[in-house]
């Protein structure tokens, strides 16, 4: 059962998931080539193709042709628990402690969403049709485990797309975590946000959006309803928000349209970043409200993060827990518009 | 000159570094092997072998052959100014705001610790005789930086080993940056080490060496002095810590004789994390006080964190800011028992 540890220091949690643990031995550096590498449509030993699906956990959600069974081949998405999961629904939320080791099971869900049956179809190349529908289950995720269990305050979506990024698996794929906490980053957006609010009664991201749409050097498009920026403290080169226009605090409460209209700004987006950059390894985050309570209504809006994987966090960054960002993002912003507009 | 720019919701700083800034088309992923790859003892186009000191900005300091002239030929350990900064001396400590952008000039020093003429050697392959000039270099470099500046409140230490690990130069070196402030990651474990100090009495380092030393499974050597064990909560696999037995706050304080026998340590333990894993990528960082006044001397306890680059953070650790850990400390400090007895 994966369980949190607690640094005694400085309070941090870490989750070790021993369910997915290699043996030491086995961590010697493989040379691995990094990138994204060509792939076939369908792959004889991949889990995730269609015809493997009892090589998975049992399916706890799908789009699929009506009259085929779960678990059977005729889907479009798929859920289906991780085989390893980081997080577990079993255990009891309790603190226990010997002497300075401070533990908790790591209570939660660990599910993957399948986002599509061809194995070399990434994010850029889906349809906007397939996207909305990868993104109607994102939604759905939402929904259903928000009333999963009482415990859990936060559910996170979340895509690695490349090995760089972490895709340990290359069938194009993203996940969703839920835990019974609110996980630090978005702690302190939520923090920041109603800081803000308090000060001024405003929205700091509408302000943001309205900010950066008057000034311009730093927006990439705003479409659809959607506005896409490179925010002004990037961390790493190409980081990428794509926010609501209009204020909305939770992924889970758009509607079809909005999803629909958000499908297209997205592939667009990433078709960009991979012809422009070479298809670079990249994870994306959606930042939205907890799952309980309302409070957060007002002064958080939901949003996608996209960190490119075209830098590395070194000695500096681990020391300090600050970036170093080498492109400025007015930059990357400008180059980004012009491969959209080539597109 | 670089810059520090403020996240208006989380309140994070980012140093945006233009002097190092690649143009945006640059980014495009170049499928770069990753791992150390085998090099040549002199490579005639590396700015940091003998015979190219005239390529680097003017020496600040070195250990070399008495009469030899600086940047010349002669020198065991060689200290110069980053030729692309992040941090630079410019500049005033003062916010500037436009709206919601509010921005600082990155004042501070950036610097690299040339550790060995030959290009080849890796920090697991110098003599602990040439590694303890190595440490004696951080030490100056320390004690010079605190009195460089009174605006300087931090120096941090770190080295970057293999590609993957951030090293962009190949030839062995470790980097310094002095800065107008603590760093995040650096207050967060001063703040815990205070409470507890507030509500025990002692440091916590010391208490965590006296139960880790009884408890036996998380200790991978106590010699020299020194303990090296993996933290119960550690973030990585293979993450190590090295911390000296006696209690000290401060690195720079260190004697000749410490710092020979640390040499001893770090030798052995480097070359034993390298047979048994293949020469992996690691960073590690030099933890310890702050330059200006003494009041964490009680409850600081320097040490150095090594942190290999067996995994790769991804879209769970970006979106909550914790990480999944899928190795057991327990086990891979048993691994790594067994890897120095075999040494």
């Amino acid at each position: 059962m994966p369980e949190l540890r607690k640094d005694i220091i400085t309070g941090n949690w870490v989750i070790v998931a021993t369910e997915r643990a290699k043996r030491p031995e086995n961590f010697s550096s493989k040379k691995e080539e990094s990138g994204v590498q060509a792939r076939p449509s369908y792959k004889p030993d991949c889990p995730f193709c269609p015809g493997h699906e009892k090589e998975t956990p049992p399916e706890v959600f799908s789009y699929r042709t009506p009259g085929t069974p779960p678990d059977t081949e005729g889907w479009r998405v798929r859920v289906v628990p991780n085989k390893f999961p980081a997080l577990s629904l079993e255990g009891d939320l309790q603190e226990c402690r010997h002497g300075l080791c401070v533990a908790m099971p790591a209570v939660g869900v660990h599910q993957v969403i399948i986002e599509t049956p061809r194995h070399d179809a990434s994010p850029a190349e889906l349809a906007p049709g397939e996207f909305a529908e990868v993104l109607k289950t994102y939604r759905e995720r939402y929904r259903t485990l928000a009333e999963a269990d009482p415990r859990l305050e936060y559910v996170l979506v979340f895509r690695n797309h490349g090995r760089p990024a972490g895709a340990s698996l290359e069938h194009p794929h993203s996940q969703v975590s839920a835990m019974p906490f609110i996980p630090p980053v978005v702690e302190k957006e939520l923090a920041g946000a109603h800081s803000y609010r308090t000060g001024t009664g405003r929205c700091v991201y509408c302000d943001i959006i309205k900010e950066e749409v008057e000034n311009g050097e730093r927006v990439v498009a705003v479409e659809n309803g959607f506005v896409v920026l490179e925010p002004y403290a990037s961390r790493v080169p190409f980081e990428t928000w794509v926010l609501p226009e209009v204020h909305s605090s939770r992924f889970a409460s758009q509607g079809d349209m909005e999803l629909e209209q958000l499908a297209l700004v997205m592939v667009r987006l990433l078709d960009a970043l991979s012809r422009s950059l070479g298809d670079p390894a990249y994870n994306y985050v959606v930042h939205t409200a907890p799952c309980r309570g309302n409070s957060a209504d007002d002064y958080y809006h939901w949003h996608i993060e996209i960190l490119p994987k075209l830098s590395i966090q070194a000695g500096f960054e681990i020391g300090t827990g600050m970036y170093i960002n080498v492109a400025r993002p007015e930059d990357t912003a400008r180059f980004l518009r012009d491969a959209l507009k080539s597109g």
